[in-house]
């Protein structure tokens, strides 16, 4: 399968478009890619989030909007600015703890409506937060729509990296250039300056290298990133100083650089 | 949507299908599905896993299996046995880092294969390896297999327990019964012996509360079952006297007795 056959359209009203995507789920995809957002927002860029994991939409709770999207014209979606970031997901249409049962050909149709029906303002990034697999999203992205690059998260346990290695085949074949990968919750430190190394140690390194990917760092586990998020406010908004945020400030800038 | 105008068939050679779920991924189901075969295995029950994650298979690796299964009469697909477990998964049938890249039918036909033709031989107990989301693979199990109950397994975060109401109502809706929560992850204690919620606290066995389900347990992180797990013998059957694997016994047992 390639993906000459289709027409892939950039996404109006944005410069570039970058997918946050890992394989697997529950590896901080979502809370990489909000930080990873407010961070290039910092730094002078114009950014929105697409939220595009359906079934599991994150985005409302850790950006807490709790309004639904303008639709003035019948036909297309204002996305909601918060804390400075253009935002749109599918929980802004549904209520928080409705489950979106919907069979494949119905979540294409709303990837559909996403990438070609909000009206994003002359922004210089959108960041895609994809959800896990390798289905119907990740397939609609690659196919139909110019993606300019994808950054694969992982967390470092054996189990994570069989996924990785899987998402990297895919955007190969479906020739989506890959930014670059990242090593998250990668290390616990204790109160007493232990490190623990709770899901193994360097293995999204090595990966990086053996595919020959870049590698974009490491994000050590830490309790403030994981409380900011389920308190609505991301770690970079709340305290852009936080040792984390440091690391996702260097990772905007390089790769703001490989683009502009 | 109800699920009365489906006829809804037991699996073949099992007296009981057991799912274990989790709207969310990377919460540690699949870890929970293969210690809990070996729990109830270990106290006198036939056991089989199916695991139903497509996208990411992740049960040859942690079963260590490396064969493919037998077809003899060409329709029917033979489950492998490990450590005294019948086992099935569609990573028996490609290559450890293919990806597969399928739109919804396929998915569903794949489950519609591992459901009506696979040889379980006289099965106490199926257990079932969801994956995660509330799409076609959940649809397909709900809509036409008989699942007798169903495990939602959840770290404390709150962005995963956003996840776990939408898991509940999906079940409730498509009237599938649900035997209980499980708190995984639930804290992680150092060398020092101090405890810390890693990913918060206390909130999946409020949810049990709040939406009227059985509260199962808690499972802390052990960097020993991620280190069996990764090294293909699940914890349980490496050391059955270990602190979590009597945690995965005591739940084996209360479960087993709710069902014979």
């Amino acid at each position: 399968m390639t993906s000459k056959i289709f027409t892939k359209n950039p996404i109006k009203g944005t410069k570039f478009t970058i997918a946050i995507s890992s394989a697997k789920g529950g590896v901080g995809k979502s809370t990489f890619a909000m930080n990873f957002a407010l961070a290039l927002k910092s730094i002078d860029s114009n950014v929105g989030i697409l939220d595009a994991d359906i079934y599991g939409p994150s985005l409302p709770k850790m950006m807490s909007i709790n309004e639904k999207p303008k639709n003035d014209d019948g036909k297309n979606l204002v996305p909601i600015s918060q804390y400075g970031i253009q935002c749109m997901s599918i929980g802004f249409l549904v209520k928080e703890e409705t489950p979106i049962i919907w069979r494949g050909p119905m979540v294409t149709s709303a990837i559909k409506t996403f990438t070609q029906k909000v009206l994003w303002n002359d922004l210089d990034f959108l960041i895609v937060d994809m959800p896990p697999g390798t289905g119907d999203t990740q397939l609609t992205f690659a196919q139909e729509i110019k993606v300019d690059g994808v950054i694969i998260i992982s967390t470092p346990q054996e189990i994570a990296l069989l996924d990785v290695k899987r998402g990297i085949r895919m955007f190969d074949e479906l020739k989506v250039p890959i930014i670059g990968l990242v090593d998250n919750m990668s290390f616990f430190q204790s109160e007493d300056g232990k490190n623990y190394n709770i899901f193994g140690e360097g293995g999204v390194e090595k990966i990086a290298s053996d595919y020959k990917k870049n590698f974009l760092g490491k994000i050590p586990i830490d309790i403030d990133l994981r409380v900011a998020s389920d308190a609505g406010k991301p770690l970079f908004e709340k305290n852009p100083n936080h040792k984390i945020s440091k690391i996702f400030r260097e990772m905007a800038k390089k790769i703001k650089e490989s683009f502009l």
